[in-house]
């Protein structure tokens, strides 16, 4: 019997008992024992749940007791996450987590922590809920360059573009929809700002060069500016706009960045919709590789803690306690210096007018048909923000400007 | 310096030097020092070759020599790789493979000479090229219950369907043009017609149930028999037709085989055009998880012959040793009696009385519009082969039935 401990009973933390009753049979025969899930930590007390006799509120309780081998963390936040995780692993006792707040901003220091004690540190689930796309970097990609990793990393947004994209609707109409439903917190912004994304790309990104940025230098950009024009203007370029995740290996820097992107159709991209996540890979030898699933969601999301916690009890997670991360900030580009393909489009009064002017600003523009008096769209490329920002002046009452993925 | 031998030293097996040239920093970062190809067993000479002076045409000479920890078996076919790897494993040598023909044949007796002596035996490669798709079944997925995998398997048919439908050809013109880019054999019977897929979707059921099913009772079906009619009428059916390798879970039994199916565009594997491969799996925790990339190629391949190598020699597949497939075809069942939802085009005089035909004949029938006399096309389901075979003689001069994938 392996003895574990769950910190944090919430969504994810709350079903992790059920996966492991729901896997018994694959657990045992990975392991050749049962695990049983010794306590649980929680600020609350759980009288009506089967498992109440387990809740303890002093995570000295579980550091203490030798019979413990493991800690699930899915308590989210980074404090109390990262002194809990770290008293853990300073116990001889490893860590996997669903925590991806903790991983993107103390993953280096967590890491160490972990070689010098000799445990490991996983967070399969704290990217793309169940999809497992963490632990093949490590074990399938580990010993290839790695130059560019696009994700759709949030599952929120991607169902409110997915909705307002197949029903035409607004965004405030569609982020009630899925506030009701659940898939939205009441304060959405870690969502549709692009915060949650922004911490799943910098831990994808650490994955694939070994550097841990901070949110500091990483640019995201929200949603909430998106419209029912700027999707059906997408659809007519032959795309759809996504909240992209960005890595991208330029010279012996990297530009990592999070914001609304059309992604055209012929991308194995565009078609991830709904609550579906997706990381696309573009790696040095084996190509393109993408990996796609449930982005989120309890079961999903606990099934990934249970994997790794497997992975750590059977062994097949030593190879991966050699991973570090080291913190440089200054390897990331500024944002404003990377050049993109814009979508454009601007109120003007004559669009013959405009067109001409856009001639004399850009080097490189396509006016859409359908452009007529009153309002102009055009396609532009490849600017930096910084020079895209001198251009507005020029362009008239400028009403959305989308990056166009490449 | 860690030493290993390339036997069969073709498309795939000529790679793995490269491969492990360009990827020589993560080696030595995986494995704390260099991997060497000491010998390289083929029947030809290759004096031209830097590596000229490995080649070897004796087995024994690599076998016998002790500082041999690995071979990667790039030979194809079964025999001899079959022996050969077993000879391997005898004297303590771990096999990677990109041979999925020996696997689909010999997976049984591979994996358990593997594991009488101590020793790995993988074959990431061997499905879906680069795409790390078989050790997340191992490593992240193991302890789930896996209840269905629906795969595009096959880079050269789906090349030649996606050229079908962009392009409006016909089958013959597009495989003539396969042919000449080398995406396809001079004869091409083992990609259009299934064989290779049905290989594949054999290994990928086995590492999902444990059960290695024989092609006897595998069905798979050509895809020579496709027209531009067929692709233009899934297109208003709002689907593309696919090559699909299948297993399901049909209570303790589960069905495998290989066909042409209508994927509708709302699924992943619809995105999925050209030379490229996914695999989807049903899992029972995690939700349906999609993996994609490069089913085929060089350096894709050789690529991840190279991450199982690099796998075993850094102890990250220990766990896998635990692998075994048993021989169970009588867990297939006859594909006569899986049922389905087909779309069928028929001659028919009247298509009104037809309909009214049909109506008597299905429970469930929707004709589709621009049904007119001369030409019938409706979809029927569900049923069996069986069950619609006994239809056949009521519904004029069938010209094509397809599957649709639900």
């Amino acid at each position: 019997m392996k003895h574990i401990a769950i910190i944090g009973f919430g969504i994810v933390g709350g079903g992790i008992p059920d996966v492991i009753d729901s896997c018994r049979d694959g657990i045992i025969n990975a392991l050749g024992e049962e695990v049983n899930v010794k306590y649980i930590l929680d600020l609350r007390d759980f009288p009506d749940s089967p498992l109440g006799d387990r809740v303890v509120h002093d995570i000295n309780v579980i550091v203490e007791d030798p019979e413990i081998e493991l800690v699930c963390e899915t308590m989210g936040g980074s404090h109390p996450a990262y002194e809990f995780s770290v008293t853990c692993m300073e116990h001889g006792i490893s860590v996997v987590t669903s925590n991806k707040e903790v991983v993107a901003n103390f993953g280096d220091k967590l890491l160490e922590c972990a070689k010098k004690n000799a445990v490991s540190y996983l967070f399969e689930a704290s990217v793309g809920g169940g999809i497992p796309c963490l632990r093949p970097f490590a074990t399938s990609l580990g010993h290839e360059k790695i130059t560019g990793v696009s994700g759709i990393l949030n599952g929120t947004t991607n169902f409110i573009l997915t909705k307002m994209k197949t029903e035409g609707r607004e965004f405030a109409d569609v982020l009630a929809e899925a506030q009701a439903l659940g898939y939205a917190e009441r304060d959405p912004s870690a969502d549709v700002d692009g915060i949650d994304a922004m911490r799943k790309i910098i831990i994808l990104t650490a994955l694939a060069t070994g550097k841990l940025a901070s949110d500091k230098v990483v640019y995201a950009e929200t949603i909430r500016n998106i419209t029912p024009a700027d999707i059906d203007a997408a659809e007519r370029i032959g795309g759809a706009v996504k909240l992209i995740g960005t890595y991208k290996a330029v010279g012996d820097k990297m530009s990592v960045f999070v914001c609304p992107q059309i992604v055209k159709n012929d991308m194995a991209l565009s078609a991830v919709n709904d609550v579906y996540n997706a990381v696309s890979v573009k790696c040095d030898i084996t190509g393109d590789v993408m990996f796609y699933g449930r982005g989120a969601g309890r079961y999903p999301t606990a099934g990934a803690v249970v994997a790794d916690a497997v992975a750590v009890l059977s062994g097949a997670a030593e190879v991966e306690k050699n991973h570090v991360f080291v913190r440089d900030d200054s390897a990331v580009l500024p944002f404003e210096d990377v050049k993109f393909t814009y979508y454009i489009r601007t109120a003007v009064s004559s669009a013959a007018e405009a067109v001409e002017t856009f001639k004399g600003v850009f080097d490189d523009v396509t006016v859409l048909d359908g452009s007529a008096d009153g309002v102009c769209e055009f396609i532009c490329g490849k600017l930096s923000k910084r020079e895209l920002d001198a251009t507005l002046p020029a362009l008239g009452d400028v009403q959305s400007v989308i990056r166009i993925l490449e």
